[in-house]
């Protein structure tokens, strides 16, 4: 018990001390902002609490790139005498589980459909995507990364999906993409997703989960912290989402 | 100026909360040893403050795998009329911009060895590396991840360096995999890497730099919180960096 005591004297202790350096840095950050107004060109956002960037962190299958369209029409295409799951029907959050359903050689073919050569290059943007993640990159205090998960046949997917972004949003855009399995371990404030249930190392995740709606998440019932954003249009209010939780990182 | 002291009152008042909290939460968790001791088999870490898990980040090019050995031996073999760098000289993290020095043509070449089908999933595994990750992923309350950034010219890099893992570490080390140009959005307590200035879009990142000795980096002073390891080998004291370190994010 005198153990808890004394822990939570430091801790005490530990925020005088923070106090005081409180204290310093104001006065420091004041001289600062000083010195700002006569030296930088009207910035969009106020450097009089010095506020973090915000850090997104994009998805692609599924909220940039149509996954599932794209699967489906190849499906279709490949085998037009099979038994498929129409876009309205879908539901769960690995599309071969719904196919290996109809049968296991369904499943099985399901499967090939996005290892093959070109699938994941070839998936069309999701409206409005594209002109949202620009946008978004260009905000004031925001900082936008690509966080995707390859398939666990990787041979095509990890190249095309560099390839994807190097055709859609630019060769700049190398330099946010991160590929992980985990993405749980990604040090973002808000991951925009698809899928309901994201696990891994780290938990809980650093991020808030946005729940991008697809198909197959429509009935899913948000859960903890998770908010739902409907699309990439303007109505959509991803705006207002991104807007939150900047002041909220920065109160 | 009373604002600067509401906050630190603020401060104060939250950490009185925390104590009271702390005192709940250990009366809690006692509970839950109590249990532990007749459910638990002999875990490995006393399990009476829930420590949690250390994540080390482990890059490749430099630290896994023989970037530089490979790259001179590639270019030697290429261009045996041409001058090159022997290992002792190397210095400074861009092996080319050392070439560029020797030649505008000299640099190009040796952009072009790396960039070269095959080169990455080529590389040698650095002595005891593969045995020290292994043994790193099987210790427990550790979690390993590889965290590495592809060159730009992404063609061939970012699949061989898939292909690399599978061939030296396994097919679910990919599970375990990151491929970032930015590290210091990757949630880790260590990264052990050679590269000495790492930075990006968090300042500071999570992680403690552990400068992994390379010959560029032999003569680089060591900065901020950096820690060095000098290689792989049971003397060079990695398992007690690791120790340290989950004392640390544990006490």
């Amino acid at each position: 018990m005198q153990n808890i005591h004394q822990r939570a004297c430091r801790k005490i202790g530990k925020y005088l001390k923070i106090y005081s350096d409180i204290f310093n840095s104001r006065l420091l950050r004041e001289t600062t902002v000083q010195r700002r107004k006569f030296t930088s060109s009207s910035p969009k956002m106020a450097p009089r609490n010095s506020p973090r960037n915000l850090r997104v962190l994009l998805d692609m299958d599924g909220v940039l790139a149509d996954f599932e369209g794209q699967f489906l029409k190849n499906f279709r295409e490949k085998y037009p005498q099979d038994p498929f799951v129409p876009l309205e029907d879908r539901s769960g959050f690995y599309v071969t589980k719904q196919y290996y359903a109809l049968g296991q050689d369904i499943g099985t073919k399901a499967f090939g459909i996005y290892e093959e050569k070109g699938f994941f290059l070839s998936l069309q943007p999701i409206e409005g995507a594209i002109e949202a993640a620009r946008e978004m990159a260009d905000m004031e205090g925001v900082d936008v990364y690509i966080c995707t998960s390859p398939i666990k046949k990787y041979t095509h997917c990890v190249v095309e999906k560099y390839q994807w972004l190097d055709k859609h949003l630019g060769k700049e855009w190398m330099e946010r993409m991160i590929l992980t399995r985990d993405k749980t371990v990604i040090n973002g404030d808000l991951l925009i997703d698809d899928k309901p249930n994201i696990t891994g190392g780290m938990s809980p995740p650093q991020w808030q989960h946005v729940l991008f709606t697809s198909w197959h998440n429509r009935d899913v019932t948000l859960q903890g912290g998770q908010v739902r954003l409907d699309g990439w249009l303007p109505h959509s209010g991803w705006r207002d989402i991104l807007e939150r939780k900047r002041q909220e990182i920065n109160k």
